[in-house]
């Protein structure tokens, strides 16, 4: 997706280790007319597998699953990092080791909300070790529900987390896919086809 | 709002302790549709105050701010809960008490995002001891900018938070105002103009 491209040239700013922050667009501001493009994207590639749920993980994928359900007239629902009051025990759980924060934790959903009816596609904003994704893969496997695909903003493709994921059959599409950032700031792409 | 009502009384669940769990279509699972629907109450009730931003917090308050700032054409920013790696140290910051987690907090929102020319909508999913709305509004005082008012989905008005904000001279709008709820999970509802 060349705006997202253009966008990431423009207002992301790359910091050392491989850390690129796009808070202005996308994780800390919202850019909201922008995230529905990106929704309408993840819509036009997915429009053919009768999605019935968007799941997400809190808290950086919510805005994204939400004008992504939009266009597929489906609920988001989304994985709680948090055991909370909130939340019942009768949860499909998942444990997961955060590369970016160096910390494990365990994402839930309630039962209640997927099941082996559903056609799920999985919606993040990033992709780079891959954590997370198969954190909310394990629970889409509890759950019985199918695995319609993983639609990403941004995937880091010189981590390993796309590859493996993709090894194990499942279609991952990633709207702006970076093969490389260098400390002075440069990032390069991934060619792809308009 | 009486759809909202409605919603509650179908989908909510009451639990000890004046808890409520609206995680079928608010907090969890997310109804976008109907969220599109509150997003378009709140422009409606705030179209004149020429907002310029949408706040809010992670994580509930992320869904409903999206749908909300889709309405005005403007950006959400949302306060984070947690010094990451992706957010800078140039934030204001406020101290929060969490009554519902029973913890203390920082949200902090980077200060390129706010300044004194915004004119800010803050939104949020539940207004009950006001601690994180106060939180907000603490945020919108260093930076500033001028706020607007506050739009709530559900205030629990037999607790505090609502009343003392309102005395501060804030303009509440809340589109379902609970007055009461018993521990055998009866709900009742501020009379409101349809």
């Amino acid at each position: 997706m060349k705006s997202l491209e253009e966008k990431i040239l423009q207002d992301g700013k790359v910091f050392p280790g491989g850390v690129l922050k796009v808070g202005s667009f996308l994780n800390h501001q919202i850019d909201v007319p922008f995230m529905i493009e990106i929704g309408k994207e993840f819509y036009r590639l997915f429009k053919d597998e009768q999605i019935t749920k968007v799941l997400t993980i809190e808290t950086s994928g919510i805005a994204i699953a939400v004008v992504c359900a939009e266009q597929f007239h489906v609920p988001v629902v989304f994985a709680k990092k948090h055991q909370t009051k909130n939340l019942t025990n009768d949860c499909y759980v998942a444990h997961i080791h955060s590369y970016t924060h160096g910390n494990d934790y365990e994402a839930r959903v309630e039962k209640q909300f997927l099941n082996e009816h559903d056609r799920v596609l999985v919606i993040d904003d990033f992709l780079a070790n891959g954590a997370a994704l198969e954190g909310l893969m394990e629970i889409i496997r509890q759950s019985g529900a199918h695995l319609a695909g993983c639609g990403i903003a941004i995937e880091k493709v010189f981590q390993e987390g796309g590859k493996r994921i993709r090894e194990k059959g499942v279609r991952v599409e990633s709207l702006a896919m970076i093969s490389e950032m260098t400390d002075d700031g440069k990032i390069t792409f991934v060619e792809q086809d308009a």
